[in-house]
Formats: C-alpha cells, sequence, structure tokens
C-alpha cells in the first residue's frame, strides 16, 4: 500500500476548511441545543463539541497540534454561531430541516478539511480516508450522542458515512490521476455533497442489510 | 489575542487539584454505578472512567504526558473511592442529592485543574478557559452517556456549564487584574462552586431557549 | 509503586495480537450494525469504530503512534470483516449470541494487546492494567453507545470489565513471578477469556450492589 501522495494542500485552504466547517458545524450544534432547550452557555457547549470534535480527534490521532490551540479564532467563530442561533433560531420554519441541510453543508467541508491535514502530512491513503471521514461525521456524532438524537450517521440507509466515504475516494483518486490537491479537495466537497444532498431530496440510499433476504411470506 | 499568561501555578497546587477532582469525580461515578446497580469491579471501571476522563481529555489535547500515567497513585485513589461507596452506599438517604452535591464539589475542584494545567503551558486565555470548562464537564458527561443517566451537563436550564464556564472566567480576569495564580485558581474554584450551588439550592438559572418566545394560546 | 516491569514482548507478538483484536471486534461491530439495519458502507464504519477504537485511544493515551496509521492494512481487515458480515449474516441463527461469543473472544485477545503495548513502553504496573482493560473493553463500548445497545461492560453482574481486569493482573503477576512476556499474555488471554465465557455459559458472576441489602419484606 504505498502512499500516493496527495498534492501538498497550502495553509491557507487547510485553514479555511477549518473556519468553515467550524462555523457551520457551530450552526448545527446550536440548533440540537435548541431542542433540548438550554440556556446560551448551553449553547455554546454544544456548538463548540460540535464544531471541533471530529477535527480535534483527527488532530490528536494525527499528534499534530490540536487546530484551535494554534489559533483560538476558530472558538470565537463558534461561540457567536451559537449565539446568532439561540436568538434567531424562533424565525425558522423548521429548524430539523435547517439543521439537515447545514450539516449536509458542513460535512461537505469538513471531510476535506480531514483529507487535506492528513495530506499536507504525507499519509498513505487509508489513512487519508479515515481522516477524512473522522472529522466529517465524529463531531456531529458527538453531538447527538451528547444530546441523545438519534445519531445521523446511523439513520438507516440515508447516505451519511456513504457520502463522506465517497468524498474521501474522489479526493485520493484526482490525487492519483495527477490532479492538484485544491482539484481534489473540491472534488471531495463535490462528491460529498451531491450524495448526501441527494439522499435528503430524492431519497437515494444504498440497499441496507436485511435479516433474512427474500423469504416466502409466513401463513 | 494575546495571552495574558496566568502566573504559573507551583506543581504542588495543580497536583493537589487533580487528587482532589478525581477523589470526588470517583465517588459521583461509583455512585451512578450503584444506580446501576453493577458489581464491585464495574463501580471502579465507572468510577475510574469519571475521575480522569476529563483530566485525560486536557492532557492529550495539551499534549501533556496523562497525569495519572506520570503518577498511578491517582488510580488507586479512584479505585479506593469506588470500593467506599460499594460498600457504604446503602447508608445514604438520596444517592441522588448526594451526587448532586459531589458533583457540584468535583465540578469546582476540575475546573481550576484545567485551568491550572493550561496556564502552566502558557496557553492563550481561550484555550484556558475551553481546558477549564472540559476538565470540570467531560468526565461527568462520558460517565452519563455511558450509564444512560441524562447528562447534568444538559439539565434543561440548571447552571452546570455556566458555572465552569464562570469559574474559568474568573481565572483569567483575577491574572489580568494582576493577581496570583493560587488567587486566580481560587476564585475559579469559588465561583463555578458558588453558582452550582446556587443553582441546586435556590433554582438559579438561565432563561432557557424557547422555540417561539411569546405567543397567543391557541383555543 | 515501583514498576515491576513486563518482559517487552516482541513487535510480532503485539502485532499479532492488534490484527486478531481488529478482525473479531469488526465482525462484532458489524453485528451490531446489522441489528441497526445499515447499509454496507454503515457496517464498515461501525465495524471500524469497534475495531480501532480501544486501540487508538491506548496509543493516543500513551503518546505512541497509533497503530493503525504506522499499518493501514489493519483498515482493510476490518473493512473486510464487515463486509463478509453485510452479506453473511443472515446465516446465522441467532446474531446475539453469536456477537456475546465473538466479544468474548475479541476481549480476550485486546486485553493481552494492551497490556503489551504498555509494557513494551515500561509502564508501571497500574498504568499497564488500565491499558489493558482500556483497549480491551473502550472498542466495544464506543460501538453500543453509538449504536445505542445497553453497553455490554454495564449488563447487571455479568463479568465483563471484571473478566479484563483479571486477564491484567495475571498478566502483571506473571511478570512478578519472573514468567516471559509471551506466558504472561498467554495467561492474561486465558483468564480473561475463561471468566467471561463462565459468565456467559454459567452465570458466573459476583454480587451486584444493592441498595439496601436484607430487608424485611414489606407488608
Amino acid at each position: 500500500m504505498s502512499p500516493p501522495a496527495l498534492h501538498v494542500p497550502p495553509d491557507a485552504v487547510l485553514q479555511a476548511l477549518d473556519y468553515g466547517s467550524v462555523i457551520v458545524f457551530a450552526l448545527t450544534g446550536a440548533l440540537v441545543a435548541s431542542r433540548a432547550q438550554l440556556d446560551v452557555v448551553g449553547f455554546i457547549f454544544i456548538a463548540c463539541l460540535t464544531a471541533v470534535g471530529g477535527g480535534t480527534l483527527r488532530d490528536v490521532m494525527l499528534d499534530r497540534e490540536v487546530f484551535w490551540i494554534g489559533d483560538p479564532l476558530v472558538l470565537a467563530f463558534a461561540a457567536l454561531s451559537a449565539i446568532l442561533v439561540f436568538f434567531g433560531a424562533h424565525r425558522l420554519e423548521s429548524r430539523y430541516r435547517v439543521l439537515l441541510w447545514l450539516d449536509a453543508c458542513a460535512l461537505a467541508i469538513a471531510v476535506p478539511a480531514g483529507v487535506a491535514a492528513a495530506g499536507a502530512m504525507g499519509m498513505a491513503w487509508p489513512v487519508v480516508l479515515v481522516m477524512g471521514m473522522a472529522t466529517g461525521c465524529m463531531g456531529g456524532l458527538m453531538r447527538d450522542v451528547v444530546c441523545n438524537e438519534v445519531p445521523l450517521v446511523l439513520k438507516q440507509g440515508e447516505l451519511y458515512v456513504t457520502a463522506a466515504f465517497a468524498g474521501t475516494v474522489a479526493a485520493v483518486l484526482t490525487g492519483v490521476l495527477g490532479g492538484s490537491s485544491d482539484l481534489g479537495l473540491l472534488a471531495c466537497a463535490m462528491a460529498t455533497f451531491a450524495l448526501r444532498a441527494g439522499s435528503i431530496s430524492f431519497g437515494w440510499r444504498l440497499p441496507v442489510y436485511k435479516p433474512r433476504p427474500p423469504q416466502v411470506p409466513k401463513r
């Protein structure tokens, strides 16, 4: 398994992806906090957990400096997003619908953020793949586990983990085919978002596990 | 965001805080284990998870040596606390009440423990703030998630995360105003405990999020 | 607490244990995914989480390179196991029974894997003990928490954490008595499996906590 190293993305791209995913994930965290009727500090807590959870796990596993320790501005972005939702969420028609779509956007930004970070360290492609999926999925998973929601990751037959997986594969393939790292990250974001959006809008899905395939109906 | 560095606390203070929070959090973990009717090893497991969970997360994020690896005595304290509860908890009138108050004490020791560790490494104040809150809140959160209790962190409108937040702010402000690190940690512990105790005893709380503020009642 | 260092196990033994526990834990993860009726990517996700969760936590706490980053083949093993279960699980009579027994095997491989890793770094025995238990128990715990199953770790009065604990004690004692590290790891695996199997087959258990011991029945 030789690592077809991704071209190293410039730091600015990685930082922009981290900022973007932090803000959008923070909005989703705050929306879940609104469903749990927390106070404003609770909003900020859940927003920060969601926003930095996946990236923190990525950085700890890669033994990089945790991204928000090097750049605490990230925390301010997450906190401001939470406050915005605290005072503004009642204007939304359907908070759950907005939550779903924001989460899809956050996923489509966070997966490339994970891919970029692992790629910048010259990791082998299976590690790049896992880091993309971990960064994308784990923040939302922590949010849902802590807030006692059914994890989106686990919703039957929705393309959630699959969208993240497809995104990482798109990034790795772009690298293999000689594309630049920026192109790879763009392909990653688009593949992730396209699959997730298709799943939300049109019900795209993979066949789920059925305990016993085609059976004669019981009489 | 220049870091108004906290004065570095002596190691002895940090160690005392770590020991204290470990013992008190272990007691709370064992009390939750008693509610789940585990055996004595289960008590020790949950007690250790609760006792070292927050501090371990703090140390991993700060890339310090995990505190109980450098000083395994900590584990003995946690185990002994668990055994004490296993054989003694039936003497308590209301285990839930004791649990609440012990948890408040543990929070008021663990938050300064997190602040002290981050301060000793010269971290910027937003990082100090997060480390205080993570050390204080995450052990209890892991306990509640694993044992399937409603996380105290999420109880509607109680001042839990808020108390931790106020404590960290008190520590940072003391530093800004030129106070010694010991004074800062004392202020942190007192602010945390005061708010949490006020919330338990007198029902102090912040306004919670309401889906839609004042509405005309439906007819 | 002077560390009666375990003899350092050769890398090959540690690697074999890591591979073994990854494969068997991945099977259990996929079986839980089948109970949640996920699609094939969901199977792989939960299988990987279960398979590498405990070992990743161990490596992060010990500040070693995370084992599957150094050797991504591990991830392929986990993914293949998941795919196998996705297409084969419907042939099983009772998936829960198979899950229980596979989980017992995984525990009996993962606990020595944790012991070996900590022993190889010359850790003090209490740390060896904790690493054995964390590596053995935490992957399955993450699986159960994420999939909303009652954690096996918490099942009333079953010997689960206790089996892991006994295994680590067996390893440490073998070291103290002058046995080789291989013998210690074998003793660890056997003690863990024996207790867990006895618990599943014969209902072995420790007395659980009772709110109030012998009482006069209410009339």
